[in-house]
């Protein structure tokens, strides 16, 4: 494994890998992006990123773009950043990447990505990140980053590695700000007790995140399911101080009109991403006998909600 | 008071206040309709109506139709079919229409609205009604009625009176199926526990009453909230066994596909009854020290969802 001149595969090219992947070549590195549905768009006019940080335009051959995984070279580190409603094509989509020392770093939202990657892949190879950041792909295909871009990571398994530290400086020498965790578990709860209020009452009530704490009603609802996730994560024996949900709120207030991931999913009429998100803490919650009213009518709002989106054959409605 | 050969006024000729008084007029009583939006089109072309107990067409002059209070007689029988919303015109809307004797019967859904009656007009003329009925109005003015039709009606101060079995003949011989009830208030908490989980639930996720009683999710909500309905009901000394839950779930799979009022209201960007029919009960449910998150989680996205129906200066946006 080399992580000094790493060949980089970048896996699901949303606004998230985009953004990430683009800061990563715009910076000299070597780096493949499987691209799907904007192949087309991006080989034919390039990517352009508008960024809080600074805007930046690349374009093929400089940006190494794929529309099959098997075209892709054998990678050093493969960068995950799939819609985890996709994750059953972790198998397809990864393995032909994989070397016998091949770094599997995910940067997927919620729950449970990091056990089934190790499930696949091997526990010794998958480290997890979180990505704390507002990004949005426009109409015209170009990459919105409004703020934010922090990524914390972690290892799957143990404290922080020099792996670990090598990877941060891979970021941090390509405009992306990176930190180390030594506890991966409770920066996915952390980010969950984002994720969850905003995500799940933005989706479902097609509200910006600035919407959902401006009024009384909002806070409300947006505090009260803060403090549920919190139990949950107690139960899991990481515990926040309560004032990590006024804290969240505050930055919410700073970060004016958002649009979750999830909003954006139920605008286009695509899943998501119930399970990663919602359902799989929600188990967890009361698998430990946690009482949650509020995170369990949310979860089950949004099923409801994604099952009017499908034909009565399963697919999803397009817009 | 006479309610032999009573002159009726009916307040608020929406699809419940059309089909009522117009069924009372196809039978000879003397009906008088205060109309607005729908004045221009009804005096024009008639008040149709396509009912699952029959159709039937009334036009003018022989359908009394009025577009101002002023224009219309002192009536023995004032009917209230208005939007618990429009609870603030009960002054100048009813009190034009009052002799000493004029009995006022609300029709109207929820809780507060016989309170503020009695308030306004006195204790001892209002009566209360509650309408188990299935009906809309179509986009060409047409009321339709889909199912049901029964009213049941209670003296909002006292046991069942002769007037009110005057008043039950009244509809029961205009093709109307009327009950005398000697418990008003049981009457209100039972038409409640349907409609507080139907009513928000399709309004706040867009969906028909087929929809939340044919998947796990849905029924798993509505079974809750109305659980939690009978909770409140029960703290106020009205007592329901826990099997009316399965008994309301029953008779709604056997209604097919409806759209409850707060789900066309949404639909229209109307405002919601969200005083009459969840803020009441809710506040009622927290003087008794009874906890009911679910309920309380819908009344607040209810409120969220209304106002983004509204512009900064609290107008309701039309579709």
């Amino acid at each position: 494994m080399s992580l000094n001149h790493p060949i980089i595969g970048i896996i699901g090219a949303g606004a998230v890998g985009c953004y990430y992947g683009g800061r990563l070549a715009q910076h000299g590195k070597n780096v493949h992006l499987l691209l799907r549905s904007e192949f087309d768009r991006v080989s034919k006019n390039g990517l352009h990123v508008k960024s809080a940080d600074g805007d930046f335009d690349l374009y093929p051959p400089a940006l190494q773009i794929y529309r099959e995984v098997r075209d892709m070279p054998q990678c050093d580190l493969v960068i995950i950043t799939l819609k985890t409603t996709a994750n059953e094509f972790y198998q397809p989509l990864i393995s032909p990447l994989l070397k016998e020392d091949t770094i599997v770093l995910t940067l997927q939202n919620g729950l449970g990505n990091e056990d089934q990657l190790a499930e696949l892949f091997g526990a010794g190879r998958i480290l997890g990140g979180i990505a704390f950041v507002c990004i949005n792909r426009l109409e015209d295909g170009t990459i919105h980053h409004s703020d934010h871009g922090l990524i914390k990571i972690g290892e799957y398994r143990g404290k922080i590695s020099p792996r670990l530290r090598q990877l941060a400086e891979l970021f941090n020498t390509s405009g992306v700000k990176c930190q180390v965790i030594d506890d991966l578990a409770r920066g996915r709860w952390e980010k969950l007790i984002w994720n969850i209020p905003f995500n799940g009452l933005g989706a479902l009530l097609g509200l910006t995140t600035d919407k959902l704490v401006n009024n009384e009603q909002g806070l409300m609802l947006v505090r009260t399911i803060m403090g549920e996730v919190i139990k949950i994560a107690a139960s899991c024996e990481i515990s926040f101080s309560p004032q990590i949900i006024e804290e969240k709120v505050k930055q919410t207030l700073s970060m004016g009109a958002y649009k979750t991931s999830s909003q954006v999913d139920m605008e286009y009429f695509k899943p998501i991403e119930i399970k990663a998100i919602f359902r799989n803490p929600l188990i967890i919650g009361h698998s430990h006998g946690i009482v949650t009213p509020y995170l369990e009518m949310l979860y089950n709002q949004l099923c409801m909600v994604e099952n009017m989106h499908r034909f009565d054959d399963g697919r999803v409605k397009l817009a």
